[in-house]
């Protein structure tokens, strides 16, 4: 090749620009800087957890005011600031005991949380190869992979036929799933398929995503669409009726039963009293939370599924949360009902316990998708197996790899246990709760969340006795107290447990403030969570309970 | 703390769970396992560029058709199927063949290309604190990082007084940017912006996002509301028209000139044929091109905002390419007036050459986001800085540490050096094939992205003394050969130039296939765009000229 091509002439100015870039882009400056790097990434790679527990500061008081004062100045230096290994030594020393250590198993607040440290090689990998999946001339083999674990999860949800997938799962024309950056984009596709598959093209109108929702109502005689979940619903689902179009109005709460999953009654009444309030009301979803975020309560996924396919209602679940149950033998059977839905949203980055960012989102038809395809000159083009094709996102990261990864180190028993662990420990704790006098358990754990609250014995009691007006202000003061007991552990440092607000009672005109516990580090023992209500205990006799009304 | 905790009962069977989680949480099985990673992390950490050349194929001739057949199980295995090690040697060894390697400085067809070799320390780091940006509780300090870098940007694009900086860089109010997946989510937040501020609450309305755009489109008289752009406005603009119930129909054309530019006086005709038309239509906003995908052009910016703010129409710019532009002192004239928009989307895996995904997008008002805000119970609840509240996004990696790192890295002049090498070699690029009479350049490059076509002299000639219908005919024949020749080259796995089409003469009926070359890999020099000429002349010779038409 080029054999012919006769050399080119030296450029003076691109050559003595080329030493300096290529001192940035191809290897570090010096050996000093390659020992320094070499020496956080072997720390970073091979002792992860140690490296987080020593760097990584939830111990860090200083304030947020206080370390803003740092961060203020906004001008790009012309020259670099510093060296290569000065930066990353920085950033270890520096910023990242100001950061919060997610991985200490002390941290049971929120759901990111400790990964195993195989999942850091696999981003750096990742990063390497810095494949674009949305098409294949940039990823090749990795789209096909990426094919290949959507099947994977599909039919871990779904559990079709072999000859399904065999017909699918390398087809370039179905799809049956799409990786997102999170469960918000992937609650977001569920609805925008759903919306575009209602509103298709019939004689003169195009489609809605072709000429919009005004045009779409108008062919369809509709004036209003509304989405059914219960009041638990993540938030992302009322963002996304907005984005779409459809108003965050419209998400339509549905009453809970005392379980705090959707009250199947009040769903069938809710669609009935929509039906009869107007004809041109179109009910375009209903949404089942599987691991709602407050409470880890799951609906009841197969009587809701029935309700939607009698109604002709497109049923998404957002197992976000909750989806990775299904690999463990011992409990997917709390997610019975989720195959009979038309769409799932699960995050990687969540129960599959992948770095940020990825969410994905699955479909029972292999073809629903095709509602959202657009083209390009330049990519994406017709007959293309391009992914970018039916997909929020252009351009994206490889995650499929790290989850194709994953699940071949871990195998489904792997991340069982996992599972397992969570649920198990999450219910110990409960039982731990229980029998402190000092604490109320607000909601049992079905996966691995729970609630609670401080709420001393004889103030649980007088909740009993006393007149509605007199709880009202106890369960008032006892919110203020666990507001400031939350507060007050997450300063000091060593744990951090989130807080909420549950439905009251609804005569007080104020929600409960709850306690919330997450269990999905497999570092986080009975020892620990015990520790956390001793501290919680110590902080509320010393700052908060004292001044609690005698009762 | 948990002084009067007692020791906790050992749980047999989690005890018995633990060494199997500790397995592959903590740490690699055995001293050979972590050998071979060490090995592998450290080709790729230290020597990037080396260990894409050896392991990562675009060498690799095997078909897709061939690739797929091993990768139809969809079984996940219950035990782990290999160990880590072998995991990750597999996916080197046996998966990087068959992926693309975008970092050769002979892939000249896409925005994605090699990155510096820090990018993927950076990215490691990132991946291993594990931070959610989403709230401050798992951020904390990288959410202030966050708002600092997106001040620095902002800055960069509209060069407020320092007093404005002071003001907002740490405003726990307001918000100058926020980082998305990409340039897709990027200009979807854009538009929504918009989109919501155009539609705001007034009398019993509660806003577009509340009520949804029928709702809106009722309260303000308005029946369809239109987005302006040139023909070469990324599909993602489309996209984003869709998704937010605009309808991409909504998004109108506006004829360029014969550089490529939006033409100004279209662009007015445009506007005052769709107010004369109908007084329901609203403009809701109009798109300028900082680095076309197809031909790298920009857009008359300036006088875009001018019309723009005359006739009261959001004007967003999609410099997702071209933005970082900004950064060299010898070419930032080219994005002059970018300054007078109302937003800016910037992709961060595009020319700041970081790893996917990573986009962002930027508001002259700090408070326009306002429009976006959504709250929880359990996370951005009001009052608090979590940089959730106003952002399409909900869980959320720390891309901005890797953006902030990168500057101080490189240093404004760092990334200039590239950016400048781009333009250049572009510059030359377009010369050298001038200079060759079997090529034809179509587009000029502006920036670093120019496009071409394979077309004999012979033929060129006749195409200007031709009649009409000849000249389609043998436009049509070039045609052919031009995606035949593409199709070959990329198959042959030396090289990698992408086509596109661009708007042909309206009487053919069909479009011009053109060659793309983007030069963003600071390692493509004219010696290897050359050899690329080189072997496309000669696969040209050999499979597709001989069949060409004698002119």
């Amino acid at each position: 090749m080029a054999a012919n091509a006769p050399p080119p002439p030296p450029k003076k100015d691109l050559v003595a620009d080329w030493q300096r870039l290529a001192r940035v882009f191809i290897r570090p400056e010096d050996d000093d800087s390659r020992a320094t790097l070499i020496k956080y990434m072997e720390r970073i790679l091979f002792g992860l957890h140690d490296f987080l527990k020593r760097h990584v500061g939830i111990t860090e008081a200083r304030s947020l005011r206080e370390l803003s004062q740092n961060y203020m100045r906004t001008d790009i230096s012309e020259e670099p600031e510093k060296k290569l290994a000065d930066v990353i030594a920085c950033l270890i020393n520096e910023t990242a005991p100001h950061a919060v250590n997610v991985a200490s198993p002390y941290f049971v607040g929120h759901m990111t949380s400790a990964i195993p440290f195989f999942m850091v090689h696999l981003k750096t990998i990742v990063a390497a190869l810095n494949q674009n999946v949305v098409k294949l001339e940039t990823s090749k083999v990795v789209s096909v992979i990426e094919k290949q674990v959507i099947a994977k999860i599909h039919r871990l949800i779904y559990d079709f036929e072999e000859d399904f997938y065999l017909a699918h799962v390398q087809n370039t024309e179905t799809t049956l799933g799409v990786f997102t950056e999170g469960g918000t984009t992937a609650n977001l596709t569920a609805l925008w398929v759903a919306r575009n598959a209602k509103f298709a093209a019939k004689n003169e109108f195009s489609g809605i995503e072709n000429q919009g929702i005004a045009a779409a109502y108008q062919a369809y005689g509709v004036d209003r669409c509304v989405i059914l979940a219960s009041r638990l619903v993540h938030y992302s689902l009322r963002k996304s009726a907005g984005i779409l179009g459809i108003g965050n109005n419209n998400v339509i709460p549905v009453d809970t039963d005392k379980n705090h999953r959707i009250d199947i009654n009040a769903l069938e009444q809710t669609i009935s009293r929509i039906r009869s309030e107007s004809p041109k009301t179109c009910i375009l979803a209903a949404v089942g939370i599987a691991g709602a975020t407050e409470t880890g309560t799951v609906d009841p996924l197969g009587p809701m599924a029935d309700v939607c396919r009698r109604h002709n209602i497109h049923f998404h679940v957002d197992a976000a949360w909750g989806g990775p149950t299904l690999l463990s033998e011992k409990y997917k059977h709390l997610l019975a009902g989720i195959e009979k839905s038309d769409s799932v949203t699960i995050d990687g980055h969540k129960q599959f316990y992948m770095p940020m960012s990825c969410g994905m989102v699955y479909f029972r038809d292999p073809e629903l998708l095709d509602v959202i395809e657009y083209h390009a000159n330049y990519v994406n083009r017709r007959g293309s197996v391009d992914l970018g094709i039916k997909s929020l996102s252009g351009s994206r990261e490889a995650n499929s790899l790290i989850l194709d990864s994953a699940l071949k180190i871990m195998g489904s028993q792997g991340y069982a246990l996992l599972i397992d662990h969570g649920i198990q420990t999450a219910a110990a704790f409960a039982d731990e709760i229980k029998s402190r006098p000092d604490f109320e358990l607000v909601t049992r754990p079905v996966l691995n969340i729970l609630t609670y609250r401080y709420c001393p014995q004889k103030i649980q009691q007088a909740l009993k006795r006393e007149n509605q007006d007199r709880r009202c202000s106890l369960n008032s003061e006892i919110n203020r107290v666990n507001r400031d007991l939350q507060r007050l552990q997450r300063e000091a440092g060593y744990s951090f447990v989130s807080r909420t607000t549950l439905q009251g009672d609804p005569a007080c005109g104020e929600n409960l403030v709850v306690l919330r516990a997450v269990i999905m580090n497999p570092m986080t023992d009975m020892k620990i969570l015990r520790e956390i209500l001793d501290e919680q205990q110590n902080i509320a006799a010393r700052f908060c309970a004292p001044d609690l009304p005698a009762v």
